[in-house]
């Protein structure tokens, strides 16, 4: 039994045997999976410790199976700094055994796997006939999100969106070569005109007003992404209570998501049971929908599972001795003198 | 900015350079100034997920400059399929940017810590002139409490006993390399006859009485490192009323330690407030005194602090490309497309 490691590099190899659109679709259809097994899984609110700069998270969760986590922080100065806002990283483990079966980066898996969600969320929540996206706040997520708009809802036509111009202009050149039609917004207003969705990915930890109810078109759908911390929101109130609000898990949103803005009894359906159809998801051509997304352990869960398989699949990643893998597992004090057991040849 | 790596073989290679003793000293040096600084840390239980098995937990801890947390389990039957009880791995993190400084083996480290926060603890709460201790569960972490007690308290006496003779015959040898005196006990009871320390290392997550109060003599101290788990016990309560029970984190060792079989308003003593002299540790030569230890995140928090220190100092370990290093921190796509800053050369 040896842990499997995958760095970032070993993930963008990944994409790029599978293919970018292929491999969020594949993660797509995993959440989608396990969204829909929602009562197999042990669930909890994610653990955040707080400082003036940032948040540092743990994100556990598992089935009879299988037990994953994730490290992620987010700090919104940190691009200053030249380090990334988020950085994440986790562990898939044998349940059975307690055996981390892989580590892996998740600061590339995080954006694919929330551009996954985002997607399988608006599938059921954005009219069928949608085909035009703004994003409003074009940082690190951005071209995830519009490759997994166009993978899973075939929207081909984006209007960008950011305080900082030269954010706008990178995210639309790499939107460019993928073949999508793009237009730079003047301001949030300009940008969201017209649109079928519009897609909320700002990182600054305030209660900002990124959209207002006046901005907010009739049959409009909402992907609220950046408002995923306690005092950290993009929607004005108002855009809440003129629509129908969609959540991952309800105890968790109420705390991080737009929704901490409102009264603890403000109803929201939970996506899994529009998956399950239990709830349904857009009603009318007319409704305005949100997806306050935050970001679940679950959606952690579904990646790593998917490139765990997909690592086998194409022999990706390499083998880690992170724990000991001993010939007489009572005898640790053997490593200290060379009793491990032989180790594989790394993989490629 | 690099994240560092440490394998089992690196940490092993760690304590060949610095020496066994010297190292568990420097990480029991770490762990008392932590204490003592017990209000400066964010601290919680730990996060355990419970399967028939065994545990798999999370345990973080920070203060105003670092993060940690370390991921373990324990699964009493793995050693009959070739692995250990206890696994474990960890993450160090620089709090004002979440950016992870170290990733680390922590099953070795593990022993390590544990056996400095025992002896510590045993340092104040033992005799002191205490040079013979019985090792009741001969187990993987058993040289490590010996070579820590002989480290911090000068005990070179050991007397052995565990249901596995094979188990005890290992451990006796290791010892006997040390130059240390060893008795193997035929019983229980034999082997702690007229010893002046107790430690009771089981792995069983049961209800076990490994020790009644008639097998305690007066003056002893009871280094109960093995009932860490609900359902998981080793000293019949008895011998706890008979005791002054010192405890790490009061919240977790009322679920966890043994005396979850006492009522909630049992009295104990959280061990930082004897490191800072606020509370008395042994008052006399007659005491008995046990130390309920669970095991606690600070004490990893503390032993990847001087791990992170050594490895600097020695250059042992890798860098590791777990998160991204982006020359633009926005342009994470640009990782597919092989945007990543120069990785440095890996260390030794």
């Amino acid at each position: 039994m040896h842990t499997r490691y995958l760095s970032v590099q070993h993930v963008a190899r990944l994409a790029h045997r599978v293919g970018l659109e292929n491999l969020i679709t594949r993660i797509a259809r995993q959440i989608e999976h396990d969204f829909t097994h929602w009562h197999c899984f042990e669930k909890s609110a994610r653990l955040a410790s707080h400082s003036t700069l940032g948040v540092i998270e743990l994100m556990p969760v598992s089935n009879a199976e299988r037990y994953a986590f994730k490290y992620v922080n987010g700090h919104p100065g940190n691009p200053s700094r030249g380090l990334s806002t988020v950085m994440a990283l986790g562990v898939l483990a044998d349940v059975h055994t307690g055996f981390p079966l892989l580590v892996s980066e998740l600061t590339l898996t995080t954006a694919l796997r929330t551009a996954a969600t985002s997607a399988l969320a608006a599938r059921h929540l954005a009219r069928r006939n949608a085909r035009c996206m703004a994003i409003i706040g074009n940082g690190a997520q951005s071209e995830f999100q519009a490759v997994g708009f166009h993978a899973l809802l075939g929207i081909d036509q984006f209007h960008l969106f950011d305080i900082d111009p030269a954010a706008s202009l990178r995210l639309a050149q790499h939107l460019k070569e993928c073949g999508f039609k793009v237009m730079l917004g003047a301001s949030v207003s300009h940008a969201v005109s017209g649109v079928d969705v519009i897609t909320t990915l700002t990182a600054d930890k305030t209660r900002a007003t990124i959209l207002t109810v006046e901005q907010v078109g009739c049959g409009v759908h909402i992907n609220a992404v950046g408002g995923d911390c306690p005092g950290k929101t993009e929607l004005h109130p108002d855009v809440l209570r003129k629509a129908r609000v969609f959540v991952e898990y309800e105890p968790q949103t109420r705390l991080e998501g737009d929704i901490q803005q409102l009264p603890a009894d403000f109803p929201v359906t939970e996506l899994w049971t529009v998956l399950t159809g239990t709830a349904p998801g857009r009603q009318t051509d007319a409704d305005i929908t949100v997806f306050d997304s935050v970001g679940f352990a679950l959606e952690d869960f579904s990646a790593l599972t998917v490139l765990h398989h997909l690592a086998l699949e194409h022999h990706i990643g390499e083998s880690l001795d992170i724990v000991p893998n001993l010939s007489d597992p009572k005898n640790l004090y053997g490593v200290l003198h060379g009793a491990m057991a032989p180790q594989p040849e790394a993989a490629v």
